[in-house]
């Protein structure tokens, strides 16, 4: 907590704070679906893109809750940090943090969970494998999206595919309803989840495509964060 | 590697090594089955309770290969590490790592994968979520008790119950031919699994149960490491 706070104070005192006095909501990491009391179904995210947004926008002065899944990262400094394991936690601390200025969705959240989670550990009984029934899980991304009071300023997801990025981004921003979407290939030849480098494309409800090719994530989450408070400062709307 | 060097020299000079000429397999954490590039099923395993097994091995003399399934922990000084995600490949290497004197499948190891593993990442397609069907996996504990030239002359393997934990883990041992099973409770309650402590009992094939309650990970192991120098000290065979 010392070592937090002196760092907090350092990295208060170097650089300007355009994001003073704004919300920023993150998530980050995976989650995990149980399938009983010792099994679940997990993905590949790291959180170090997420955390490193969230550690951006922090350091450009932004007010920082940071809802993240099951990693084995450390805190980032100066941001208060919300620890859930289900897409539903997620989805109910999200809910909870509002109102944001800036909700950035960076989590892997599982599409589905298992439908009916066992009390107990599942048996090899004889009687063969289980069938996994699955069931949709809630979608964060598209709930904090949609218009209304409580709508945070700019939202912006994130898309993780193994193949045609581009055209799978562009179909899940209109779909979502969110102003950006940074996409990235996380194919396993990439070493994406799990690596400390990212190639992605920032894609905006108007204007063109930026490609930030090869990075540290820690680049990416700084550059990330200094697009949104172009964003703030242009006195853009959401949707400009 | 020079600190890990180090630590193994100093190892090496404290306390007797009864253990000196025995080579010991020694299976830790849990596996990745996967379902797609970026998802899995995974559980609740941690390693710490198989690796301070193979650490406790070690400093009793054996020679230890550890094979590991995706853990967060440093690999035990001393000890040859060999890594792994799934189910299959823990037990190629296993059967790569033979002969062995001992065999202690401290893994949790998953009864089941998935049965097509998808190539390209599982989209919503709004056709509805996924069923998974799934597969057993190969037994690893019940291969390597078969009996035979390559069967180790102690295999010891782990139970881990969320109830009737003592039943479960003596029909565990007829099963699977082994000769030993630890078996602890990993309910939910407990904290065993991802905590540092761990309350097990010893159950043999011969002979009274013994009971260690709650000791931390470290000591679980070391007094499974001095009851398997007191096996081989005693020349017992497997089954006395």
């Amino acid at each position: 907590e010392i070592v937090a706070a002196l760092a907090d104070f350092f990295a208060s005192r170097d650089g300007p704070k355009p994001l003073a006095g704004r919300h920023a909501l993150v998530t980050s990491g995976p989650t995990h679906e149980p399938i009983d009391p010792v099994r679940y179904i997990a993905n590949r995210s790291s959180g170090k893109q997420g955390h490193a947004v969230a550690a951006a926008l922090a350091d450009l002065g932004a007010r920082v809750t940071l809802v993240s899944g099951p990693v084995t990262l450390p805190d980032p400094a100066g941001v208060r940090v919300v620890k859930v394991e289900t897409a539903r936690q997620m989805l109910d601390a999200c809910a909870a943090a509002l109102p944001a200025d800036i909700f950035v969705a960076a989590a892997a959240v599982a599409d589905w969970r298992v439908a009916a989670e066992a009390g107990q550990k599942l048996k090899k009984d004889g009687s063969g494998p289980p069938t996994l029934v699955m069931a949709e899980n809630p979608d964060i991304l598209a709930s904090l999206s949609i218009p209304g009071p409580q709508r945070p300023g700019l939202v912006v997801g994130f898309a993780a595919e193994t193949n045609d990025v581009l055209a799978y981004a562009r179909a899940k921003l209109a779909r979502k309803g969110c102003d950006w979407i940074v996409a990235n290939d996380v194919s396993p030849a990439t070493g994406t989840f799990g690596g400390d480098r990212n190639s992605v494309h920032l894609i905006r409800l108007h204007g063109d495509p930026q490609s930030w090719p090869d990075l540290p994530k820690a680049e990416v989450g700084r550059r990330l964060a200094a697009a949104i408070a172009d964003h703030f400062a242009s006195g853009k709307s959401a949707d400009a």
